[in-house]
């Protein structure tokens, strides 16, 4: 029995969701992490040995990824469904895309959606009539009591110390989640910056049900992701990553030499159109699935400092379970008696 | 009895430090915090009713301010030298005035120092041979890792949610702090979004001995913010705040039409005197003192959205610890059973 929210909603054993990566996040990770008493959930491009703009192509790959999942757990898993801005005809991002790509999730029956960038009352009723739990990612405490008011079951709190993060409102995991916790009532997730025991245990005590765990996941040999970008997490430390933009591409990446040229072209007045020919020519497919760590982004958390070793995800999830009695012990120590 | 490091160190009943702000925080709040429990911090040009540029006048000043908190408290009390760049002759920065200043703070017998804004190793050891002592403000695990190096006695860490912040790595508190744990042996206090018991329990939890206030502290009777600064804490929601800056004058800052004009000038390619011009005449004495929240700068942190009245110091203390019992029951109730 278990008196966390979250987990009822769920129905899962510990309240820890890793976080969807777009590439990296496929079938084996998703059913890993299920399997060990988390959510696992699939990223938007799981699957992914090459780019297409084929809006069909995308959508059956990301079936073969949920009947996949399927088959490795009988556990509840998460798919991710980028809701995307209406009009925007990219790969990553497109409503056609998810039109697509929700329609197959139900076809599948997924049972539980994560929507996020864009506005939540496109697919929630839809997903919810169906059965679906809804959870929705925000970045700020309106965006939060938006949501709750169009259904969804629970939010995911992002903070702007997470990777691959799109809010400008900068809104760190520390303030958007007691401020999140005052507006909504239902279940929240803290998202940014967790990575052990004890970013759990803070994210609870700031008034979070659960965790969502992105960075950590990159480093587990379920992940997608090439070696290289495993191995550049684990020897990230201290300031290793940087947003890159406020207005076309946010997102919080690892340092690396597209960082910086990308911030250099920005700082020198290059145009929005060699911007974007730089940002095409030196894309997340490139970084996280080709292995290319100095020329391809690849998104990525300030946690990625923490990261030390590549292990299973079913040890990241032990690691957190297990570390929260004694970092609780160490908290309750550093309470002032009065 | 305590088991708190922070506490044993200081000789504080409560490991809550009311972080330095500059103008606004003088003798009558340092006493008030001091007398509560926890340690008062005056600021580098508390006390005063105008701007110079005299360095003597600014030092005989800070006397002042140290002998009425004297008078006022019998407790141990913070000045904060911000240490400043070589060089640099403004009167808020410059090496020159903190020379002055550290040295009236020496001949005053100041207990406890904390040194910002500048390299830990030039007033550390003249500050510990006089007995002082020294806390420094750092803003990732390598600086905090230096400055134990140097002999400081415990570092702040401050995340990118704190107000008048000056750090270009962005590090929020989620992460600096348990990166700084993993980096030091001595105490870390916990700076950036916290305002209320669940952030005093969240940085706890992250390897924070103890939390340094500012932002809840403005909003206090005893504070030296203009009326209008206090009530415009108080209005504050959701994301209300903004970093203005990377280069010039980095700080976070409550949002206004200053911030919006200063980052639009920015946008469109103004000069450095342009920009510099713009900020010397738009000032932080203008906000912070001179109560013009609209055209002067009023440096403030993410939390100010968790402020929600004006109350004395003693009661912002008094709340923080009151509510750690239910707060950390809260958090045991999150904490899923095995």
């Amino acid at each position: 029995m278990t008196t966390n929210r979250l987990c009822n909603l769920i129905g899962i054993k510990y309240p820890i969701i890793q976080a969807p990566m777009n590439w990296i996040t496929g079938a084996d990770l998703a059913a890993a992490v299920s399997n060990a008493g988390g959510l696992g959930t699939i990223g938007p491009n799981a699957g992914a040995d090459t780019v297409t703009t084929d809006v069909d192509e995308t959508a059956e790959r990301l079936r073969r990824q949920i009947r996949k999942v399927k088959g490795l757990t009988d556990k509840p898993f998460a798919v991710n469904f980028p809701i995307g801005i209406e009009g925007v005809e990219q790969s990553e991002g497109g409503r056609k895309f998810s039109e697509k790509c929700v329609r197959v999730g139900l076809e599948e029956g997924v049972p539980i959606a994560i929507t996020s960038v864009g506005p939540p009352q496109v697919y929630t009723r839809l997903l919810k009539d169906a059965g679906v739990t809804v959870l929705h990612a925000v970045s700020t405490a309106n965006q939060a009591r938006k949501a709750e008011e169009i259904g969804v079951d629970a939010v995911v709190c992002e903070g702007y110390e997470g990777g691959g993060h799109k809010a400008t409102t900068e809104m760190a995991t520390m303030t958007l989640i007691p401020l999140a916790a005052n507006a909504v009532r239902i279940p929240i997730i803290a998202a940014g910056g967790i990575a052990d025991a004890r970013g759990m245990l803070a994210a609870l005590a700031l008034g979070a049900d659960g965790v969502y765990v992105g960075t950590r996941f990159i480093a587990t040999h379920e992940c997608d992701a090439h070696p290289n970008v495993k191995n550049a997490v684990v020897q990230a430390s201290d300031v290793c990553t940087i947003s890159v933009d406020k207005w076309m591409v946010a997102g919080r990446d690892l340092k690396s030499p597209f960082t910086d040229k990308y911030l250099e072209l920005k700082k020198t007045g290059a145009s929005m159109a060699e911007l974007w020919d730089f940002i095409s020519t030196h894309t997340m497919y490139m970084g996280l699935v080709q292995g290319d760590t100095d020329w391809g982004e690849v998104p990525c958390g300030q946690s990625a400092a923490m990261v030390g070793q590549i292990v299973s995800a079913a040890r990241v999830i032990e690691e957190l379970i297990n570390e929260l009695p004694s970092a609780l012990e160490q908290l309750r120590n550093r309470i002032p008696a009065d």
